[in-house]
Formats: C-alpha cells, structure tokens, sequence
C-alpha cells in the first residue's frame, strides 16, 4: 500500500513505547487536572493508537483536515477523549498548555467527549455505538463514490458492542466491501459497572464479526509487535472485507494501582495517585511524533457517468392529484442529475419513498441499506464527512429508530436530509405502527434542525432543491396519498417561509395547516363560506424555521382567531411551533383552536382515519365556527 | 415435555396440511376483500403456523388471554396479520364473517398490523425488529420470575433480521438462558422492494444466530414433517439456549403465478387471480382445530424471598443536598419491598441511575441489559405483558435510541417506567452527547405518557410510589447533581398537580421550571425580591399531565407575566406545554418569556452550562425583570 518513492516516517517500536508511555501519562494529568474524565478507558488503548498514529495513519496534519487523501480517525469510544487529546499533542497540533488548562473546561475545544469543534475530528462522538456506524458512511464514500485510498481506522470500546447498531454496521460494511474500514476493538473487559458479558473472550467476539462477514485479527493489546503486523496486515490484507482486530487489553494498564479493578471507570486519579502513576510509567515526556502522510494526491470527486438527459425536471398541473412522495422521487432524480455529489440512501423501502427511480437512474449513488434506520442515518451522517449530499428516506414512523443517530448528527453539525414518508393517520389501512406520530416533535427538537412538511408537488419540489444547500440537520416530512397541485410551477418556497392560499383581504379566522391538512383546511374553508364565515388558509410548509412574522400577522388581521390543526401528536408538533411564534407577541388577543391526533388510531381510509382524528375539514370548520360565535 | 397424564389434541399432518391450505386462503381472501394487505407473505408462512397452533402452542382458547399458562404467539412479522387472523379463525375464537368483515376496515379490531384490542395478542407489531425483543421479556419473566413453562414462539421474518435490535434481543436471550424461547424465521428471500442481502443462505444467517448464543435448526418451511420435528426438538431440546428456527419458505407458497416473484410484496391478489389462487389451493375450507392446552395451572406470581427488613422508607430533610438519582434510587428499593413484582432492568449504568442498590438488594429481579438500550425498553414492554411492574432506567440521552419501541409501547398501551438521569446541561463536563435535551419531547409525544421531572428527593419519592400504579408509558426524568431537598416528607405529589413554593399572595409575574429550573427559579425569586419584584415560584414536577388550571390560574393572577424555564430544548418540552395550557383560555393576555437550551452546549461546570444556555437564576431574573418593565 506504500509506494516505495513515498517518504514514510516510521518511528521505532522502541520510540512508539515512549509514545505510549506518553499518552498515558497525558491522559491522567489532563484529568486529573480536570477532576473529571476516563484515564483507565485511556490506558488500555494508549499502544493501540501509538502505533496507529506513529506508523499507519496516514494524516497530513500540517494541512486542513477533511482533506480528501488524509486516512480519517473515528473515537468510537468517545469517553476515551483525553487520549485522543494526548495524541494530537503528540502530533504537534495542540500544545501541552491548551491540553492541561483546557480537557473539560468551559469554552475549550477539548471537550470530554470529541466533537468536531476540532478541525481533526469528523463527528461527535460519545453516544457509544455510533462510530462504527457513521464511519460505515466515511468508508462507502472513499471506496465507492471517490476511490481514494484513504482508510478509516475506528477506536471503538468492547462495552458498546452490545449496540445492535454495530451489528448493522458490520453487517453493511462487508455488503459494500469497505476494506478501506479498519475497526480497533480495545477489549479490555470492564464497562462502567463491571465486567462486560464476554469479558475477554476473544473468540466469542471473532465469531459474530466473522459472522457478519468481517475480517478478523485478534492481538494482545499491548505488544506493539503484535499490533503493528496487525495494522499492517489490516492495510494489505483482505481486499473485500472490512477489518476488526480485536485487541486484548488490560484497563488502566500501566499504573499497577488500577490495573483491571472495578470501580475506575470515569474516575479521574486522585493527585497522589496520579503522581505514582506518572512515576510508575517513567515520569512526563513531550515527543512529537509525525506519522506517514497520505500517498496520494487529491482528486476532485468522481463525476456520476450515468445521467440520463432524457429526464425532464418536474413539472406539474394545477389540479392533477400527485402524491408528495411521488414529487419527491422525481425531485431527487432531477437534482441528482444536475448535481453530482447527491447520493440517497434509503432503509427497503425505495419503492414506497420514491427513490426506486433515482436508484435505477444512478445506481452507483444509491446504496441500499435494507432494513436498518440506524445505519441509514450513520451512512448518510459519514457522507456528508466527506461533502456528499446525502439524501435519507424511510417511513417518517421508523426514522424514531435512529432519534439518538439524529440527535448526534445535530451535535456534529452534520448536513444530512432526512425524508420521512408515510406520515400522520392519513396512511389509512395499515394502522397506528405505520403512522408517524411523533416526527415533527423528533425533528423540531434536533439542533439546528429544518423540518418541512409540503402539501403538494411543486413545493415539494421546490423544497427539496433548497435542501440540497441547506446546512445542519434537515427534515422532510412528504405524504402517501395523492393530493391536488396547489401552485404553480414557478412559486418559490422559501425555507422560513408561509404561503396564504385563500384570503378575502378581511377574514373571521386564519386557519394554519401543513402537509395535508393544508387541503382540509381548503376544504373546511369552503365549507365555512357557504356559512358567510370568511377564512384564510395558511400553509405553513416550513414548520422549523417558522414563518412566525407571517403567522402573527394573519392572526392579528382575524382577531385574534386561530385553527391549527396537525396530522401529528398535538405534543411538539405544528401547534405548539405556532403557539411558541405567537408567544412573541400579537395585537390580537390569541383565541387558539388545536386540532391534533389525540386518539390511538387504528385502520381504516385515509378519510375516517382524518374524521376519527378530528382533523379533518368538518372538524376545521367545526373548529372555527367555535371561534367565531364564542364573540 | 408433555407428561403422559396430560391430553393433548393432536392431529395429524394430513389435517395440518388442510388446515395450512386454509390459512392461506382464508389470507387470501381476506385481503382481497379488503384490497389492502400482505398475502405473499402469509403464504410463506402458513405451513409454519399450521403446524405449530395444531400440534405445538399450548393455549387454552376458551379461556381469557394473558392467562399465567399459555403459550405466547408474537408475530414479529406484524404484516402477516391476516395469517394470524386467519389462525385465529381456525380455531374458533374470530369468525369467518369478522375476517372477511373486519380486516382492515375502520372501527374493526382486525387491524392491519396486530395490537392488543384482540385479547391473544400480546403487543402491537407492525415496526420491524421489535417482536423478538419484546418477547425476550415475556420469555425472561417465565423463565427466571414465574418459573412457569410457558413458552414464547416469535415468528419473524427475514428482512427484519437487519435490524440491529434482533442481536441485541438474541444476546440477552442467551445470555439468560431463554430455553424457553423460540424463533421461527420465516425465510422468504424477498423484502418489500426485492431480494434480501442474504437471501436463502440459512447458514450465513446460522452462523449469526449461534455466535450470539442461539441453537440453531435449519428446515425446509414447508415441509410438515420438518417443521413438526424442529419444533419439538425446540420445546425439549437445549435447556439453556432460546432455540432459532431458520425456515427456508417460498414467498407467495401456494399459487404458482405468486410464488417467489417480486413485485408482490404488500399486495393484495386482484379478485380474478385470488379466485384462481384459492382454486390452486383447493378452494375454501372453515376447518375448527385446536392444539395442545397448558400443561400447568396456574401459580401466582413468585414472591422475592430477598426482602430486607433493615431498610427504612427513605425520608430527607428540607435543605440536605441530595440528587432526585440518588433519591430514586432509594425510592426503588423500598417500592421492592413491598411490591413482589417490581423488576428493574437497566443498560450498564446503575451506578449513575441509582439502581445500584436495588441490583444487590434484588438480585432476582434486576436484570442487567448491558449496553442495549432498545432491548432495555422492549424488556421493560415483554416484562409489563406478565404484569410485571417494570422500571427500566439509563442516561435520558440514550432512551432517545429506542424511541421507536418506545412509541410502539404507547400503542401496545404497555404499562412500563422510563427513567432517564442526567438530564439537561446541568450534567456539565460531559458534555453534549451525554446531554438530553431532548427527551420531554420524544416522551410527550408518545400516546398516553405521563412525564414528571421531580425537582428534589421528596417528590422523587412520592412519583415513584405512584408510577407503580400508573397505565401506560411513564416518564421519570432525573437529576445528576445534588440540590437541597424542598418538601417536607408528607407532602402529596399528585400526578396531574403542580406546586407553589414561593409566593407573595399579591405576586408581579410568575415563575414555572421542573426539575433543576425550580431550584433556579427560587433563586431567581431572591434577587427580584431584592429589587422589589415579588415573583411566585412553580414546581410543574408534572410535565404530562400537566396542571393546567393551576397554572393558568397564577398565571392571571400575576397579571399574565409568565417565565417558563427547562433545562431542554425550547421545541416540544416543558414551555410549549405550558403555551398548549395557557390556549385553553386565560382571563390576562399572557406575556410569556420561554428559557430554553437554544445553544450548542460544550464542557464546563453544572453552573457554566446553565448560565451560557440562559437558564440560571440570573437569566430568569433577568427574564421577569423585562416581563415587569414591559408596562
């Protein structure tokens, strides 16, 4: 792997055992200057990544990170921090100051766990059992999508194998043949409340990665000899597989005190332990060590060769019933054909999301990750590591699966797209295990997050456009049934933004939808005006960021009157993100009429699911006839 | 297995195969009536089910479901419905009118996907990867609780088999010796948009099964004689191993233009091909048969033989500083003593939630999850199925990775107690990934939660007592750190209540927190005191319900002026409850300032933390002083 005109830098084993020395002894000053963090979670994996970093990471660090040829590290076991920190000592990037008077201080970027407020780290980690995972994501990008060289070498912990994510993971990476992706495994057999349920059997370990169609190397933790033939082994060795190396290891190895004791987990050593855990490792050192560098130059990222310029981009006729996940299918194929890093990941259900079109026109940017939403969001979150567009979908129900993959994508600052189909009651049959819920309080919650909800296919379109830009953690919520076109095909949808679909100029009441109750409450508006009640449908399609100037301005201009009314839990949903925007202040006194799933649905159609709801136009107008004769 | 003196009704495997010929039929044909469902893949599994509710499952009919001696059916693979109901059918207790009638329809218990408004289902399916797991808890609760021989079958299907939640259900099922749980995995080949990855490679899938601890039999699914033998073998062979059946079946087994084709998933038979369908399968049959009954009465519950009569119910007094963990911790064992049936499983971390102290007091009834947060939560729901009163506690970040079984729960109606610690920023160093900040809102949102965030060791105390009564899925929210205690020890919590700690009788504005925010709060009363702003001071320890009335009530009387502050998200928490309430109508126009996490938090003290997300005592006085000069 290692050209012979490459200049590599290869410290000594003999040097790497001072490194060793090194981070351990960084690791405990740091924390126990700190008075917080994991020194013997450090310990057992301080050679692992001495040898990593000294003689096969190949890192550039004198350059920007996310450079496209730099190898990536992933801590998988976040709570090992300080060794991490120790390391970037060692390399020369942090100094010894910032790594003693910053670990775990407020407004350090040494945070206790990673989070890429460091330029070396590429997501947040800490929430085990979702490294692996999102460097599936990383690995699939450089083999797949770029062909780099570079490789992905993740730290993970022996505890967080219990995650299923991990067997997910795994499970994906030999699908895709990501022997790019060398996953470190530091078995050093306690968790935080004592021993694991395998300790150190190694075997047992072997068994179910081999089983999942791993390459496994098992080493003793502590021989660098050992470790090193094993990264190097891991470097040339299967061509289509990814690579664990379960490796052997004692936690707190090196001060004898705590070697393998219960009872040290997330404890920092006292300061006179710390001192004779300093003196037993040999005292401080401060080497600067620098590894190899990557081999290979940076490409730009490989143009998609299959565009098809048959593909019209979407268009549509006001009135035709078109389902919102039917524009989205289209939408995405019409960005991807224009846009090269846009590649959709999906969970077994491409050919209810919509995506089965995109799949078919550019198979080498979909990748199916069967039925498994935790890895569909870690994919897309390695993805968008390496600048790719990655589009996400799934029934919006079964994106709950991933909320703690979610919630940490919103940490890292990842910029994924997240498209949930199948939302709200209106499903019908299938019943209440289908229906989603609860997404919109899931997704409002994230930080950062954007979360749409587009009741017709222009706006569908025009939103997924937008999110193609769109940073952070990004949400669209799209419908199973066919619905009405409500605009025309150059209206802009704004992110942030509302649209006022019927107005008289001087309405009795404003009634808010999104998704389809935009189309009820056209319906209820009908309804109300044979009645001589005047009311002013809103679509509210961006529900985070809201349209919350808009929103305050149509209630003020009815007095105050207000129908909200949400295919959602009444809870996080539409009606609260309403209440919170008219919250900052209205001339009107508010008088709010929410109407919400509060019922345990079952099946039926989609219209005796919305009746049986109470949001449905009968119940909107209901609704707002309440508001208008209660004056 | 079946002692000789116990009759058991067996018929033999040619009335197996009619009785199979009739399930898929009657699939058929209640599907196609219904022009919604899944017949292919009930058909792949008729032979299975035919065999094992003839022959096999031990379950008295006539008698109420949830009896302590049947036999449990969960199918994993809740869109074969129609095969249950078809089942169901066949003996005796659903006629052939409900079937053809009711499924799918609105109003019908036959519901697309099972839930437990039919007495012999257990729990609601329909999300993928969640029957197996909760069937370890029912599995787990015979085995090692009751000590009853019932068994537990799962029939799962393939696709489902990627979802990590399965090898973490299995490790814990071998880990516990589950013997008396028995997978059938329906092996089908084909997903809902195509093949699986792993097609008919039952060894793969075997070696899978076995290096988790499962024992392993291979069979031809459609072969009765097969099917009959793996059964048995299950039921009396490997005493200390859950048994995994891999049937290899034929999607669409029955009528040849279906059978193993893509494109039939989820599908429904138009009414031409269902007719030449049942014509291939010999046409309609209404068989009746009945298995095998339980072979045992019915004891009651085992009581804990482990009661230590040294505890004392734990009482506090007012101003000691004591974390609402700690006190929930003690709150828990002494709930143990005199409740039998209390379990408390946990995910690796019962030295941080508390439950360290009930684990060595109850050894019996703590079961240890390891880090496996969706099993934690799906053992918690199998628990709650044999009315065990479970508690299933971890850091509140992480119930977010099993927000989906947590939903499903709601729609179970399973009764079971999340406690979440660590919760908010207060946590401090750790840092974001180990923050929750999302939590109150994925619990508001779950249908029938109840959500409560004590505020000190008293009321911690008296919410535990009532959650163990408590339907439905509840929420405990606790604390990291130690705050004084601020009730007397015979104050009533009431669920649904709130609490006024400060007051003036003649208030300016109004100042409503939970949990860590109250502390603030009172703080916060202090320094306005001091500038002569008289603030009153609400503990909403019940975040759902919530007290409404109460609320609104200080509300108007403190002419409108509200803060609202939580340690969470502004999206979905406490202070868009608090808005939901205060719409159902105020008497004064509410001027609301709503204190919520908006930042990205990093490391730093408890204090830093909440004074850089702006919700400490000097931002909520900061807060009420801009409420008070508004006017």
């Amino acid at each position: 792997m290692n050209p012979a005109n490459t200049p590599i830098v290869e410290p000594d084993l003999k040097t790497v055992a001072e490194l060793a020395a090194q981070l351990r002894v960084d690791s405990i000053r740091a924390t126990t200057r700190a008075e917080s963090g994991h020194p013997t979670s450090c310990m057992s994996a301080a050679d692992l990544l001495a040898v990593l970093v000294s003689r096969h990471l190949r890192y550039d660090w004198d350059r920007a990170s996310r450079t496209p040829d730099n190898d990536h590290l992933i801590l998988s076991k976040g709570h090992a921090a300080p060794l991490l920190y120790s390391v970037f000592k060692a390399v020369g990037v942090v100094s010894d100051d910032e790594l003693m008077n910053g670990y775990g201080r407020f407004g350090s970027r040494l945070q206790a766990h990673p989070t890429p407020a460091l330029p070396w780290v590429d997501l947040a980690t800490g929430s085990l059992g979702q490294g692996l995972p999102d460097a599936v994501g990383i690995a699939l990008a450089g083999k797949r999508l770029e062909k780099l060289s570079y490789r992905v070498w993740v730290l993970c912990g022996d505890s967080e194998l219990a995650e299923g994510s991990i067997w997910e993971a795994i499970e994906q990476a030999a699908q895709y043949q990501l022997s790019n992706l060398i996953t470190i495994v530091d078995v050093n057999r306690l968790g935080q409340r004592g021993a694991t349920m395998l300790g150190w059997d190694l075997d047992a370990y072997a068994k179910r990665f081999e089983s999942f169609g791993a390459h496994v190397i098992k080493i003793n933790g502590h021989d660098l000899e050992e470790i090193d033939a094993a990264f190097a082994r891991a470097c040339s060795g299967a061509d289509n597989q990814p690579t664990v190396i379960l490796a052997r290891t004692v936690k707190g190895r090196g001060y004898t005190l705590v070697e393998d004791q219960e009872g040290w987990h997330g404890r920092h050593l006292p300061e006179a332990f710390a001192n004779e855990a300093i003196r037993e490792l040999g005292g401080e050192r401060h080497l600067t060590i620098r590894g190899p560098k990557p081999t290979q130059a940076a490409p730009a990222i490989v143009q998609d060769s299959e565009i098809d310029d048959e593909l019209a981009p979407p268009t549509y006729e006001i009135g035709t019933a078109v389902a919102t996940r039917a524009a989205y299918g289209s939408a995405i194929v019409e960005l991807g054909r224009r846009r090269s890093n846009v590649v959709v990941v999906d969970s077994e259900v491409s050919n209810s999301t919509g995506v089965d079109l995109f799949a078919a026109t550019f198979p080498s940017r979909f990748f199916e990750m069967y039925m498994a939403e935790q890895q569909l969001v870690a994919t897309a979150t390695g993805l968008s590591v390496r600048n790719f567009i990655p589009f996400a979908s799934t029934f919006a129900a079964f994106l709950t699966r991933a909320h703690d993959f979610i919630r940490m994508a919103g940490i890292s600052g990842a910029n994924i797209r997240l498209v949930g189909s199948h939302a709200g009651v209106e499903i019908g049959t299938d019943g209440p295990s289908q229906m989603a819920l609860e997404d919109i309080a899931m997704m409002r919650s994230v930080f950062d997050s954007t979360v749409l909800y587009p009741s017709d296919a222009v706006s569908t379109v025009a939103l997924v456009e937008q999110l193609a830009n769109r940073t952070g953690v990004s949400y669209l919520r799209i419908t199973r049934g066919a619905y009405p076109v409500l605009y025309s095909n150059s209206t802009p949808f704004p992110i942030g933004g509302s649209k006022t679909l019927l107005t008289s100029g001087n309405d009795h009441v404003t009634l808010i939808g999104a998704g389809v109750t935009v189309h009820e409450s056209i319906a209820a508006a009908r309804i109300l005006s044979e009645m001589g009640i005047r009311a002013r449908v809103i679509d509210a399609y961006s529900i985070r960021p809201l349209d919350g100037s808009g929103l305050r301005r149509a209630v003020d201009e009815t007095a105050g009157r207000v129908v909200v009314v949400e295919d959602h839990r009444p809870e996080g949903g539409l009606g609260e993100g309403v209440l919170s925007a008219l919250a900052e202040g209205t001339e009107a006194v508010v008088r709010l009429e929410h109407l919400a799933v509060r019922n345990l649905p079952g099946s039926g159609t989609a219209a005796q699911m919305l009746a049986a709801a109470g949001i449905d136009a009968d119940a909107i107008s209901q609704a707002a006839q309440r508001l208008v004769n209660r004056d």
